[in-house]
């Protein structure tokens, strides 16, 4: 059934999430943000109401979203006390941050958090975008219908979901911008572009999620080829001494990983090992 | 100009570069794997002839290609002394090997090197696959013909080159792998599906491209979210204590890598920091 939403925030969450919520028939009926014009901008797209006082706020909706910062859900929240009921459904979109983050004036305080890192101008594939859900039973029917309706993929967050996740979101996405950072600064100086290696990050990811990442595993580490890496090490060394360590600590740690496979089978080769 | 070629090998590399070149117009005239059955299912999709016996080679083709594993290189060509001509144009297909991995027999010794793992049963994309090709100047000429027709970017290898590209795609590659690897086993240990960071995953490598790296590094390192970094380490030491000083070292670099920017600005918000 469609729901009557208010979206507080104009930023790439608040764009992305509402014109999916606008695409699936809700009815997005006001948006706020501080800046008058970017809550235009945003409620022209999803045929909505701009509004950039909170006092202009509905008090009727069936789901207030909050897109806005990290570290601005506790006070704005508070702000909210003085003009919204203490029943509405509100919940904030930082999978990092319990629903606890929003002021305790409201009993169905949540959290509605699709896993992706959005972009204005980008249009997000939902199909492959999971969305988590946290809060009282009554407001997790409801978050629940309003998930279900804009991605295949819902699931309940709670606070072990929560630590595990951002940890495994860190090593996953945070450092392997790292490695692409790393891996732009070495093509540089050889004069290679960086987007040489765009085809091959693609189809690392694509084999690590539709076969099993321990086994799409390759590499000099891996293989036990220890002249490959001491080469490495030298070029590190010569032109980049900050990453020789962290080149040294992750090769330990793959050979440790694969060190008794390697005896039990033959080297495997690849064009990329 | 469709070129008269000849492929070793029956492999990933075999099928998908054979193919490619087929598609192109090219003839290959034959395939030759040391298993018949191997040589006879790639021949009849290149409308080839297999052979499994040197002395059947075919020795008046343009190109001989390699696409063997690279330890066998050296033994392989040594034997092909025995049946083809010393100036036939021979390459082989390893990114990290220099041409004179094959014998010095042959003068037209040479690389060509499509930058891509392959597998026989993905189609790869061809428009965003390199190739580097690497010999002398009127071997290069014809490999250039060649690399040509069948990927729109071609650039000529060097000793420089090589290592350094080979040391990129190491932290690009292989140790990206390996982030899925730890990133897997945290997730499962909170039970939640590792395919829920497959969109994080994807979207991180296309933003890294379409923008640059150090411009879409995020996370609770570069933004010197020291709680943040306490908690995850917390984490680890009680349930992954061997990704423990890989996760300190990443954000040590990470850290230092951006606390001067930090300092000027505001740290920005996402829903994956």
């Amino acid at each position: 059934m469609p729901k009557k939403l208010v979206i507080l925030g104009s930023g790439h969450m608040a764009s992305s999430l509402g014109h999916s919520l606008y695409t699936q028939g809700h009815r997005i009926v006001q948006v706020f943000s501080r800046t008058p014009g970017n809550a235009q901008v945003l409620a022209d797209k999803l045929e909505s109401k701009a509004i950039s006082k909170i006092q202009e706020l509905e008090l009727e909706a069936d789901v207030y979203i909050l897109c806005i910062k990290d570290d601005a859900i506790s006070g704005f929240s508070k702000m909210l006390t003085k003009v919204l009921p203490n029943d509405i459904i509100i919940c904030h979109t930082s999978g990092v941050n319990k629903p606890e983050l929003i002021n305790e004036y409201f009993i169905n305080r949540s959290l509605f958090y699709p896993l992706q890192s959005f972009n204005k101008d980008i249009t997000p594939d939902w199909e492959i975008i999971p969305v988590f859900i946290e809060g009282n039973s009554s407001t997790t029917t409801m978050l629940n219908e309003l998930a279900s309706s804009i991605s295949p993929r819902v699931l309940v967050m709670t606070d072990q979901i929560r630590t595990h996740l951002h940890l495994a979101s860190v090593f996953a996405n945070n450092f392997t911008n790292y490695n692409l950072v790393i891996a732009k600064l070495i093509l540089d100086k050889a004069d290679v572009p960086f987007d040489v290696i765009r085809g091959l990050m693609i189809e690392t990811v694509n084999k690590a999620f539709s076969l099993e990442p321990h086994q799409t595993q390759t590499g000099p580490a891996k293989r036990g080829d220890s002249s490959t890496i001491e080469k490495h090490i030298r070029l590190l060394v010569a032109e980049f001494p900050e990453y020789r360590s962290l080149y040294k600590k992750y090769s330990q740690i793959i050979r440790q990983t694969y060190m008794h496979e390697n005896s039990r089978s033959n080297p495997s080769s690849s064009s990329t090992d």
